[in-house]
């Protein structure tokens, strides 16, 4: 594939000579796919240009790889005659989706451009909530009458099915378009012609609701391996259906929202790279900022043991080390039982198995980190003396004690506050990571100070 | 559908009294992936019971709907030869999938009982690396010749294609095997059965290598939107197709390896509920042993700051607050960067761009938790005289302006140590949470201090 500056300055070339023959050839072998990336940051007019030379399927195709930004430019470029052609070609679910980027008032005019037809496939697509099915549902589909011959089938096939999504899933209905069953279009091709098309069915499907969460459908996906799934009202009535390759993309950004709320922000709904900054700021900043709140509280409990710190100012040495050592068991145990809800290993009520796992796990991992950290104290007080003075012994036991139970207590947090968060309602993934943050901070302080006070009474404190 | 334990005492029932016809007719309605949970616990006895009255279908599909601990009781439950048809009626991809979590020897002995057949499939699908292309692939697909007819390709579909795992799409070949192009069915059902092949092509078709990774594959998926994509050797000799309901699951799992590495844990590659528990606290020790060896230089840090703690021992009380602060937003600009470099967001050569945005996103987030930071304790100051001294405004100042630079600091180094760890190799969600936490946290403490010095010289320092 040549360099793409080459191409845009090849194509920038034709356009500005005119020749629009040798444009329209230039362009013929390209696919949309790889040409979309390249023209995306073409001059408005010749992106004009350019659509108006392809054809309406190309056209049409070309637009739906286009990145946002870019499609808005296409719009503004071609006249009303030419976008409505535009809109009018492009996919239902594409064109739903591009729709929903838009300023609603944008919309609304781009919806007004639609045929008749096509407009009721919009309107129909668009009155679903986000992230419904009935959003990423395509009404292209095949459906036939149970008492149909395979080879009528298949003739019905032959003259319909060119505009449909997937062919892959043949949906028997009966008089009324209520869903009887869906059988794989292989079956069809497997079975002799002759054969009755109620003869091929199982009476086994799953049907998804147009109001069902994207998740639920990705769940059935999961669980079923099917290439789609078909969408029905609550009468039953074959409405629509969904593709699996809408399936990965779904999966893919529930993740990205998972992760990027586990990293302590909202979920920024934008790839990153080109969401607004003011957007991103706000969003970062709104986590943050109750995580600093939070966090306050550190500075209360420390102020409450002023003296103690006066005293032994040794222990403000290792504050740091056993408060964070306590935040990353945490949110260590906090991430691994979130993802574990996310993908159903286990139920709200198996709690009592995850608290007993995770006191062995946090013991075992609190006595690790207890046994380094009282090497590093002696080692460190042989090798320079004096560093943490006299009473050393007991700055390592009390460092060491501490880092058990703060280690514990963090993994104890970090495990059954999602599952108590989930139990009142809330999405563990989004509330976990502050509150178990900040819990463990401020409990990790005061155990801290406790054992000091008490390994320390008499001697340093 | 009956609650389980019913539908298990029944089952149970029917066995124990010999009862096999009756038993095989109480089975026949269910279907395998209702069956295999319900099943999965019930005696050994039983289990083998069961499996003998299923047709050897049935029995295979139940059986890959087991969990892998299940599936090992049916197999010592059978004799030689049950386990012999059992595994050979396996799917040959569900067969390496259970194949590869046995012990090897284990494997071996099962491998030996496959006909020389399906040896052959089981051990060409084994010798391919772990999360590899080649593991994950089946050899049941349709290739037919560009110089056949429509009507020929269907008929010979018709004929053999009743094993084969997707007739979604149907592969051309030439006569040495060497793949040509691949076709969707939909384009032989939609075309005029006289018509040939060869023109149905359109020479537009992308392969795997069974040796890429499964995340290549995944990412061809997503750009491509086809159900199966075929796998070639060096030749470009078809050798298998992978299929995209494979990828839901591969999407799953390589997000659940991302979050529990940005976690702070080793992906623990298998389900958090089941893991043996030796085995996952080895898992998370490693990093938190890691992150804890990093944040001692906390320790060595603020023993070189000693003597400004003893003088102003206001400082050790916002130490918590100001270091966790820079922490989490280390923490939520990698984690933003890191997901985003795993879809693909922007290529390395972009880190200009992306350390522009963080440099304006983390000084705005800077300002904001300093602004807060500055009236908590001027407030405190008025309400509470006395918590901070007569010097409470420096204190406000020094935390303050520490939080702009420590949360500006955190910002850039969280978004461009990703950068740096993936340019050297390393995979970036593994390695960057314990170099953000420790970076963040020791140079926190010197900003802070240096910041202190700065403006309580003279009066507290």
């Amino acid at each position: 594939m040549p360099a793409q500056a080459n191409v845009r300055a090849e194509i920038s070339a034709l356009i500005e000579h005119k020749d629009l023959p040798a444009l329209k050839k230039y362009l013929e072998p390209w696919l949309p796919l790889d040409l979309a990336p390249i023209i995306a940051d073409l001059p408005i007019e010749e992106l004009a240009a350019l659509f108006r030379v392809s054809s309406r399927e190309v056209a049409a195709t070309t637009f739906t790889y286009m990145p946002l930004e870019a499609q808005r430019k296409v719009l503004r470029a071609l006249s009303q005659d030419q976008v409505a052609a535009l809109l009018n070609a492009l996919p239902p679910d594409d064109r739903t989706a591009f729709l929903n980027e838009l300023p609603l008032d944008v919309a609304m005019q781009l919806l007004a451009m639609l045929t008749p037809d096509e407009l009721h496939v919009a309107q129909s697509l668009l009155a679903y909530p986000e992230h419904s099915v009935g959003r990423m549902m395509t009404l292209d589909y095949v459906a036939i009458r149970p008492e149909w011959s395979v080879r009528q089938a298949l003739d019905y096939i032959r003259e319909h099915g060119f505009d449909r999504e997937t062919l892959n899933m043949v949906y028997i209905v009966d008089e009324a378009g209520h869903l009887i069953d869906d059988v794989r279009v292989r079956r069809f091709l497997l079975s002799p012609l002759d054969r009755p098309v109620r003869e091929l069915m199982d009476g086994n499907f799953t049907m998804l609701s147009p109001i069902d969460d994207r998740e639920k459908a990705l769940e059935l996906f999961q669980k079923f391996d099917r290439v789609a799934l078909p969408v029905t009202d609550e009468n039953r009535k074959l409405i629509g259906i969904v593709t699996v390759d809408d399936m990965l993309d779904v999966a893919t950004e529930e993740a990205t929202e998972d992760i990027q709320k586990l990293g302590g922000s909202e979920a920024l709904d934008e790839p990153y790279t080109t969401i607004a900054l003011s957007r991103m700021v706000k969003k970062r900043a709104s986590w943050l900022v109750i995580l600093f709140l939070g966090e306050m509280l550190t500075a209360t409990a420390l102020k409450y043991y002023e003296g103690e710190l006066e005293k032994a100012i040794v222990l403000s040495l290792f504050l740091p080390l056993v408060v964070s050592s306590g935040g990353n068991a945490g949110s260590q145990a906090a991430t691994l039982v979130i993802r574990a809800l996310a993908l159903g290993e286990f139920k709200l009520r198996d709690w009592w198995r995850i608290m007993r796992r995770e006191l062995v796990a946090g013991l075992s991992l609190g006595v690790i980190l207890g046994v380094i950290g009282f090497l590093r104290i002696t080692i460190w007080s042989y090798v320079f003396p004096n560093t943490y003075g006299e009473h050393w012994l007991l700055v390592a036991a009390t460092v060491s004690t501490a880092l058990v139970g703060i280690v514990l207590w963090g993994s104890l947090m970090g495990s059954m506050l999602p599952l108590l968060i989930k139990r009142a309602g809330f999405d563990p993934a989004t509330s976990s990571a502050p509150f178990i943050a900040t819990l463990v901070d401020v409990t990790g302080l005061i155990i801290y100070f406790t054992v000091a006070l008490f390994i320390m009474r008499g001697t340093l404190l």
